[in-house]
């Protein structure tokens, strides 16, 4: 068995596959999901199948309630917006952007880790097909980790540091999809839709379905994704 | 009314003082509580009365789990430990240590402070009375608000700063008390006891018993503590 690792796994196509790369390395894989008011509350369905079929160590999803504050599309009533095409998104940051998301996800994170004896963290932040949000860029994820090393044991003990690894950060959805698919990620267990129907099936319209149908469209593979709408 | 600022309210000495010094200073203070599986849950008792009686624009308390984790006797069935004195403090890491929670605390604080568009965020932090936290130093205040600013829209949209106030960083717990007392803090509203009986009175042996005991008598200020044992 690897060193352990904590992995934060949405059950998107992202973190799905972060998850693949991470136990291909040899890492023990400790999940690690959010129920965070998040409206499209399927993907923990997904992060669950998609945890399974990876055989990781253990999955947990903690409760936290990002709705006290709103401020997001994603965990408030405001609706999401939707697209006809990828060419319709702009460099914005988008309504459906949750206030410091990542950083609190990563606080957990480092949590976990520093009572697993972990060093070792994954998150499938991404720099290129990102929507905008201001904590999926390098010099954030860089910033996170000398902050984390300065706030927890390992960094007052010296012995060990911990280690944010952002694996996809410089892929495009495309090569993010290929490397999934090299490693036997099923896509069709993942969930991306930011505003599925009560069913589990994806919009199709909203920016992150077009940028997930764009990815595979780029990478020449199926797209196995429930969509509502068979769009060309 | 002055500009929003987020203070981190645990409802002990500390940060009942930094609402008032965050008042003083004109700001319009909107307070944030954590109900994270803390045994002395009736610290947010206090919490609550502190913030009536420092008239907060509002008060917010956070549900979040931090027993998932396990890793502190503040969480969990570990034994708190108890001293006789503040000289059989040593300098290790404290069983009472919970994983990573200022930057779990700070985190919400930031996405908050987002949400209300507030440029300023106060936490009681203390580098000297500080029972040997990492998450208390200095060095890691400074490294989360630079993490901080990269993480949010103000860091992409550049027009203000986050800003991270620590007033009590440097002082001694008595300097603490002494400033709270000329700002008309009523520490008999306050809770500092890890290990609180069920009527909420206060050990007088844990750390920060131990620590408080200490300042009240340090700062010649008369101690309103309601204590299990009345020790001289």
């Amino acid at each position: 068995m690897g060193q352990p690792a904590v992995v934060l796994l949405s059950g998107g196509l992202d973190s799905s596959t972060v998850l693949a790369i991470a136990h291909d390395q040899g890492f023990e894989c400790h999940a690690m999901s959010f129920r965070y008011g998040q409206r499209h509350v399927v993907e923990l369905e997904s992060a669950a199948r998609v945890a399974t079929a990876a055989n990781v160590e253990e999955h947990v999803v903690v409760d936290i309630d990002l709705r006290a504050f709103g401020g997001s599309a994603l965990t408030s009533d405001l609706d999401v917006p939707k697209h006809d095409s990828v060419a319709d998104l702009n460099d914005e940051i988008p309504v459906t952007y949750v206030p410091a998301r990542n950083t609190i996800f990563l606080s957990f994170a480092v949590a976990w880790a520093e009572v697993l004896e972990a060093s070792d963290i994954f998150i499938g932040v991404n720099a290129l097909d990102y929507s905008g949000y201001p904590d999926c860029r390098p010099e954030f994820i860089a910033a996170f980790q000398m902050m984390a090393n300065l706030a927890t044991k390992v960094g007052v003990e010296g012995s060990t540091s911990l280690e944010s690894h952002t694996p996809l950060i410089d892929l495009a959805k495309a090569e993010i999809i290929q490397r999934g698919v090299n490693l036997g990620v099923d896509y069709g267990l993942t969930t991306s839709c930011y505003d599925p129907d009560e069913a589990g099936a994806a919009c199709g319209r909203c920016d992150s379905c077009l940028l997930r149908r764009r990815g595979f469209d780029d990478a020449a593979v199926v797209d196995p994704t429930n969509y509502q709408l068979r769009v060309a």
